[in-house]
């Protein structure tokens, strides 16, 4: 299926494109001084096809998954949290539920590894194991459950965009997923662990190096191909990381733009676009996120986020911010007249 | 009326504040990781005095008038496009029109100035003159035209609010109006104006050293005095920076959040904290405009936008930006439960 799914990825439509940034040129407003609202509608139009894109049904898919990791101590919240905050998610307690709730935004919490049996109407059951293995030890899953965890997230994105959206956030919920994040960042970028561990959810600043050294443990025991982005998930990755490539590779497919969050929704990109370049195109950033690697990450994809928010919760949390913004530039494209029917002579 | 409406304008409720502050502290969350969210609550709270307050009621109020200065060639586009977006605007069919029918803000075009008679019903008149004078061969204005438009804004910040709005947005619509703007910049921060002169609606940039030189020109011909912000204002300004000004004090005054938009706006700020400087803890910023002097402004004021767009048109586009930001902060405060509610230990 992943395979299937890659190769039906197409790039985005060039003629569309053109005829959008020759409309937005030529809307009444000095060129250029809407800056990167009108790059996004131009982006939107190319993913769409369409020349007047809308992007007003929005949803966020929430991976959530535990992390083997958490057994040497990276973590400052309790393994339990993972599956309560999943339930409270959907229910718009938390700070992604809250903010989709003043935007109207669908939330879909999915249980893609959740460590232990999940009861609950809310949640999606896409489970591929009961949290991942201790990746200092080994590897965090098999090769086979790394492209599950990524069909999860096809089908979720598949199931939403079905469902009416038409544009998409990618979330998370999971203690201990910035370690595995930074893994895959330090095997990317050539940055040792040192450099790039941040305190993830208020970790003390005392016990960072301790997180560090278990990164780098993981790395060197794991041995990861940096060439064959499947063994760097399976090896020191997570399901939640695997959640969020598989949504933007699936909302890629059905050409809908899909909204990065911060530090580990960005390591999902660097992912997706390993497995497919095309992806990159379908990808919009949000906000700047404050965990330490995350610039490096964003840097990575060339990506220029809209928000400066100094925040640092994940969940989508700062995709779900974005959004608003991105049908702002949809409206600009829509109701906006031009010079010529604002009968202004530009001189 | 001015001196009435600054000697009623207080310091924020900090009782208010603290109570916010210590709920935002314990909400589900990584204390601290909802960044500018949580602290844009805090401000809120402190502003309206209420626990959990609420920002949906959006309204922009735009101050169109003409300059002067344009007979001097410093601005490319024709000073008669300022009665015809002014007509635009309300109608939804500008920049900011097109996003506040997005996001259902309520529009005021407001005429402070326009330099040729106006008959619209969609334009509300405030006329304080028919366009400024040449600030390039005497005063703009008269002292008593400055307060004037200054009062013009804080009548229409006060209708608003009395229409319902609860949080106000500063806009401008003014062919030529960032030459004033930049000449009361130079003024506050002692920046030559060849060094902050910037291209405004897409000045040519063969252009930029005679507008610049025009700026000091004003500056040096009217000698405005900068511990008296009225002079500055009246001498070298325009009625669109009074207008905002106005509607700053105005919005205090009435104990409503106020947000800034770019760079002109930006001055306003400026001018206000000068006339008021309890004003300061009223405003919100919104985003870091592109036009060349905005960052010096923004960091002059001591403000941190929220939004990196690149934008630099305007109007109070950034400013309608920043207002589903400033609601999510409300909804975060307002639905998210606590550590206790979630029933999570903090380690």
């Amino acid at each position: 299926m992943l395979q299937n799914i890659i190769s039906n990825i197409h790039p985005l439509d060039e003629v569309t494109m053109e005829a959008v940034e020759h409309r937005v040129n030529h809307l009444a407003k000095p060129q250029g001084s809407l800056g990167k609202l009108e790059e996004m509608v131009v982006q939107v139009a190319g993913i769409t096809g369409q020349k007047f894109p809308m992007t007003d049904k929005k949803a966020l898919i929430v991976m959530c998954c535990d992390h083997g990791i958490c057994d040497e101590g990276v973590a400052s919240g309790l393994q339990s949290v993972t599956y309560k905050q999943a339930k409270h998610i959907p229910r718009g307690f938390t700070g992604a539920g809250a903010i989709a709730k003043q935007m109207n935004a669908k939330i879909y919490s999915v249980d893609v590894g959740i460590m232990t049996d999940v009861d609950d109407e809310y949640i999606i059951d896409k489970k591929v194991m009961y949290g991942t293995n201790n990746m200092a030890k080994g590897p965090a899953m098999t090769r086979d459950q790394a492209i599950k965890g990524i069909e999860a997230g096809i089908e979720m994105a598949i199931q939403a965009v079905d469902e009416g959206a038409n544009i998409l956030a990618t979330g998370e919920m999971g203690i201990g997923n910035t370690s595995p994040t930074t893994a895959i960042l330090s095997i990317y970028t050539g940055c040792h662990p040192s450099e790039i561990t941040g305190i993830g959810g208020n970790l003390p600043v005392e016990k960072l190096s301790h997180k560090a050294r278990i990164i780098q443990q993981a790395i060197e025991i794991n041995k990861p191909d940096k060439n064959d982005p499947l063994d760097v998930l399976s090896k020191v990755g997570g399901l939640d990381i695997a959640g969020m490539t598989g949504i933007m590779l699936g909302a890629a497919y059905k050409r809908v733009p899909v909204v990065i969050d911060g530090f580990i929704s960005t390591i999902s990109a660097i992912l997706a676009c390993e497995l497919c370049p095309k992806v990159r195109s379908y990808l919009m950033p949000s906000h700047y996120s404050l965990e330490k690697g995350a610039k490096l990450a964003t840097d990575y994809l060339g990506l220029s986020p809209y928000l400066d928010m100094d925040m640092r919760l994940g969940e989508g949390t700062g995709a779900l911010l974005a959004f608003n913004i991105i049908e702002a530039a949809c409206y600009m494209n829509r109701e906006m007249i031009t010079f010529e029917e604002a009968t202004i002579n530009v001189v």
